[in-house]
């Protein structure tokens, strides 16, 4: 339950608030609570069992990563719409078979982002259409060598991991 | 490269920044940075292959999760002694053996968190002690089970998915 909420920060993506709240067993805390609208990632899988994976320049993390296609929602935008949008705007793609496949929690403590994963066949190329802060190049990898990646540490964002980790038991071997 | 920072919050466990930057492409952005420790987390596995989890409140999440034994890494504290730390004080628990699992971004757009995973064995019961602000429950899942949990959706924290399905390829079958 939340006794008592301040704005310590509102911008656009995140809010920050200081936010003192009363646990199940009556204890009261003061939790910094950073706001996040959430968002949606997208496993595309081509015929030849390649997934689509972006080489990514992330500030936060110090470098590049490879992501897999993905965003945040937009104001009233599905997660479902949201996964499109990105799959298209980000990889230039366009899906005929969606397949939703649960969601994340990133980092429960602080940060209240869900990420819906998406499972995405039978593809079609489209214009891309990436931000000039998006530094983004589309690779194509084949699912079995990403899934090797995944268990090595190669891939270390976790949306893309557990994306690939769960289409890995619906989709193919492991 | 950061061109300039601006501190908008330094807290008790995140910090958040505007922060100018300079992208490979040339590109200038103004990014919103949280700036978190990091942490560590434990899949810890007892002789007859369970796997201890926890059900835990969380406020950012609105409700109860199933999580790993984790918390955040204090000052010069290393990932391992921070998942040595937690494990005892949120599970009770020593483990003779650790193997390192690699680590995970939590979302690299706006937050620095890494989460440090590692797979933990030989375990032996020792006391607990939990903080008043932290609600815990203990529990121990046949790990296949908990496998299970993780591919349908019933556990969604990120730390804990990638732990488990990493763990699965060390430790099991999935």
């Amino acid at each position: 339950m939340t006794d008592n909420k301040t704005t310590v920060y509102r911008g656009k993506i995140i809010d920050l608030y200081l936010e003192r709240v009363t646990l199940p067993n009556g204890a009261v805390a003061e939790l910094e609570i950073i706001r996040h609208p959430g968002g949606a990632a997208v496993v595309a899988l081509d015929n030849e069992n390649r997934v689509c994976l972006l080489r990514q320049y992330r500030h936060a993390a110090g470098g590049w990563l490879w992501e897999l296609p993905a965003g945040k929602l937009d104001a009233g935008e599905s997660p479902l719409a949201t996964a499109q949008r990105e799959l298209e705007e980000e990889a230039g793609l366009r899906a005929g078979h969606w397949e939703p496949m649960g969601k994340i929690v990133s980092s429960p403590g602080v940060f209240t982002e869900i990420v819906h994963l998406f499972l995405a066949r039978n593809l079609m190329h489209v214009p891309a259409n990436t931000e000039t802060h998006e530094i983004i190049e589309v690779h194509w990898i084949p699912f079995t060598e990403a899934l090797a990646w995944a268990q090595a540490n190669e891939i270390t964002d976790a949306k893309t991991l557990v994306g690939l980790f769960r289409a890995g038991k619906i989709a193919g071997p492991s």
